[in-house]
């Protein structure tokens, strides 16, 4: 029995970057799972965007969109809001009873996460973790994909079940990552991942034209001045492009570069047609969910439903183990 | 239009030092309460009492029985258990996500309360004030009865008002403490205050012989060898209990003491009968309300109904503005 949570923070339009390192890995891994919970992280998204709360209304309509057009089927799993689901704020208040705060402020991301909103830490970003444990917990979730960087966090959960279980006497299965090993998208720069906030990104809601359009901006080797100068692959993003995208041309497309018989604006064009052949049917699938009137929402609504079952029966377990009574429900 | 937030942390048995010193004055500012809420605030006995779950339990039915013996009419305040009411929570983490780390480090009580438990701080006990402004703003609450050491919590609490309704364009009444200048009672050891862990305290389910037992146990002034010695009633710990429980016997009692006319014995053993005429009604109703099987649950359940109905109100108001849809419900 394989029970999987994942999740994003609704922070912006999804982008390609995100597809290829994060929804390509999930979907493998929810072939995998028996049971999954696919959440909208909107509470995490506000421990940095609490100051543009309509954006992440926006995003989560949108994330949700891409989410379906990916191919997660809300038939088979479970796609909801985070807001939606108090249970996990009752669990992660009982879980932060029990977390030392110096734990928390020793997670990597903490730090980087200060440096990145470049805003004194809140209460929500030291407790971040804390969460995020609850998150998986309230489903009992035992398998969550992540990426290596992700490792760390996971780490942090499985010792806050470790806590909890040893102090109620609970087995809460200690999470063990799916882990995926895709390289990170660089921007459209070369220089940075891909994020929205450095403009540097395709985001999946482009068309195919605004698409074509940003490829040409991308930067490329910047040592190669002329067409007949050879080129370096290797330092290229648009060579990490066609790896990601295409990886059957990938080969092929260096060996040019290499041999200056392909010019950057030649080889970006072609990047550009291929990235849009990868996307087309994704385009497609993301325009005619969008056009059903309230699908999205009535995903939502029945994930929530669905979501809320298993996250009361965990919450009342505890409770019950903790005494805690329910009254006035 | 004034609307009270009160409660107590259901951390043990209420003893008598509570009630002079929170249920009397409590009972004081209800008189003036055009509504109220009457708050057994167990997710904060979590805080220090996150190892022993059930005592935590037992304490909020104890509390609860004293609170309606001592005449807190659950017909016309809303009585109920912290808990029940996962709004509280809700609306917290919204609160601390605009509350900065470094603010809540700053609250004198975190200090104290790390040197009380003998344990490092954990996330639940340094996000206490933001839990307790959400306590607060969940019902709208305009006062607050509070003794003098809480003000700088209710100071904190009306920062974080302050913030988010200018964060998000809200009116939330900044809540002003309704003081009272009740003096801290000393426990029976006349040096610390009454407390269960000290074991020096007198509780209020104590029945009128194990009361009197207790009171002849009380240190009285230690310079007071025989009883032709003069006493100091300004440093004997029952002069005070005469103060609160007696006032209009006080002064001659003290002249007694003062001109050696009255043995410690025989102060006591008076003061031992004063106290239970004292709290004859109290404990005439509190067993009254203990026989009723199911009662203090039916109170509970009702209270918290209608504590949800009103905290899910300004819930719904919140998440409106903020962009959090209400969906799987």
């Amino acid at each position: 029995m394989t029970r999987i949570l994942t999740g994003d923070r609704p922070t912006g339009p999804l982008h390609i970057g995100h597809y290829v390192g994060k929804i390509v890995p999930t979907l493998a891994a929810l072939e995998h799972a028996d049971e999954a919970y696919v959440m909208v992280a909107d509470y995490h998204a506000f421990t940095t965007h609490y100051l543009e709360p309509l954006s992440v209304r926006d995003a989560v309509e949108e994330m949700v969109i891409d989410y379906l057009a990916a191919g997660i089927d809300p038939e088979k799993h479970v796609v909801f809001v985070q807001s939606q689901v108090p249970e996990h704020l009752e669990l992660a208040y009982l879980l932060g009873a029990l977390t030392p705060v110096s734990h928390l402020e020793r997670v990597p991301t903490y730090k980087e996460k200060i440096q990145e909103t470049g805003r004194p830490p809140t209460f929500a970003l030291l407790g971040y973790p804390v969460l995020m444990a609850s998150d998986i917990m309230v489903y009992r979730g035992d398998t969550v994909p992540v990426g290596d960087d992700q490792v760390p966090h996971l780490e942090f959960t499985r010792e806050v079940v470790r806590r909890f279980n040893q102090a109620y006497g609970f087995d809460f299965p200690e999470p063990q990552p799916y882990l995926s090993h895709v390289p990170r998208l660089a921007g459209l720069d070369g220089e940075h991942k891909m994020s929205k906030s450095l403009h540097n990104q395709i985001d999946l809601r482009m068309s195919a034209e605004e698409t074509e359009a940003r490829v040409t901006q991308m930067v490329t080797d910047p040592q190669r001045v002329r067409k007949s100068d050879p080129g370096r692959p290797e330092v290229c993003p648009a060579h990490q492009y066609y790896e990601a995208f295409v990886p059957e041309e990938a080969e092929d497309i260096a060996t040019q570069c290499r041999g200056a018989a392909v010019g950057c604006v030649a080889c970006k064009s072609r990047l550009a047609g291929r990235i849009n052949d990868y996307f087309r049917e994704h385009r497609a699938r993301r325009a005619e969910i969008a056009s059903r009137s309230g699908y999205v929402k009535q995903v939502l609504h029945e994930g929530g439903i669905a979501a809320r079952k298993t996250a009361r029966r965990t919450l009342d377990e505890v409770h019950a183990k903790l005494g805690i009574s329910r009254l006035g429900h």
